[in-house]
């Protein structure tokens, strides 16, 4: 578990890449719970922890799944607005989703909407789990399922608890590069707007 | 820069808690641009970025925009929901912000709404930049104001960005304990809904 090196935050941050390729590698369940351990250190509005976790590593629901979203994914796609269809088309985004049975673990993350800010606190904490898996050597997606509602209950998870993200964790055998940023200087100012740092 | 014990990201998320008071302490600019050098690395809904901040450093804007959130803050308190009230005595929480000026740097966080999830990416961004304040020694809390709508004209962001959250940012001076978390088990299960890992 020790490593010779261990990296910055900023070294976690600018290696990893969206994966939506995964290698069969089996996925230790020590390391996706070193994950959710770590996810539930965020802080959250009043401390509520709206979050819930579901790891699902049984490849008949994984299959469950996947069929329920491709299925979504078709009415999305069929719908989606100009711009979105376009970078869709540029980057291969079909309706097909095969990360969700090919990762060998998903982890599906739920928010608590009665909760104050339950969806900014979820996503907080998917930012410490996505730094996690890429000290453990693991990737993800934040994929997000267009009609989470259908999913949720696949679940039986109750009713209040929004369906935010479910992200395919393996290692990455996608060799597409990371996507390019925007120059920090047109991300951030100082003071007022549009003034340089 | 370089430290003997570079810290995991689980000792980073661990270790970190939300801080109210402030040190007098001042933080460098490079501190505070790391942070958001690692935000951008995030990702976020096809790639858009809909993150843009604003470091203040200016005191006499950081006055300004303390008065503008105490204000709200008023009405928001007079007119929240029982529970929330409750969590906010018991903290001692009211509608006082000093730390939007004891904290040598603010960090004003938006997200441009008519990008695609434009909220989820710019919360998982504020949680990478707080793991790596944590790697910098350097504390915060997660405000949101409660109407975010009048502070950001003050800042002359455009109509479609979003206030999501004001970060003070410094060194801690407070005492109060992490908050406490639930045990594991009762936030992650496996396959199915409230089935143990």
């Amino acid at each position: 578990m020790t490593s010779p090196h261990r990296a910055t935050v900023i070294e976690l941050a600018t290696s990893r890449r969206t994966t939506r390729v995964f290698a069969k590698t089996p996925v230790t369940l020590e390391d996706v719970l070193y994950c959710v351990k770590v996810a539930v250190q965020a802080p959250s509005g009043a401390n509520r922890q709206p979050w819930r976790f579901v790891l699902v590593d049984d490849s008949k629901t994984k299959e469950r799944i996947r069929v329920a979203c491709e299925e979504q994914e078709k009415r999305h796609h069929a719908t989606v607005e100009a711009n979105l269809k376009q970078w869709f088309n540029s980057k291969n985004i079909t309706s097909q989703k095969p990360f969700l049975t090919d990762a060998p673990t998903l982890l599906a993350v739920f928010s608590n909407q009665k909760m104050p800010y339950a969806t900014e606190s979820t996503w907080l904490a998917i930012g410490y789990i996505i730094l996690a898996l890429e000290e453990r050597s693991l990737s993800t997606l934040t994929y997000t399922p267009s009609y989470p509602e259908n999913v949720r209950s696949m679940f039986n998870a109750p009713e209040e608890y929004k369906l935010e993200a479910i992200l395919p964790i393996g290692y990455s055998a996608d060799s597409k590069p990371k996507e390019p940023r925007r120059v920090l200087e047109s991300s951030v100012y100082r003071n007022l707007w549009n003034v340089e740092v």
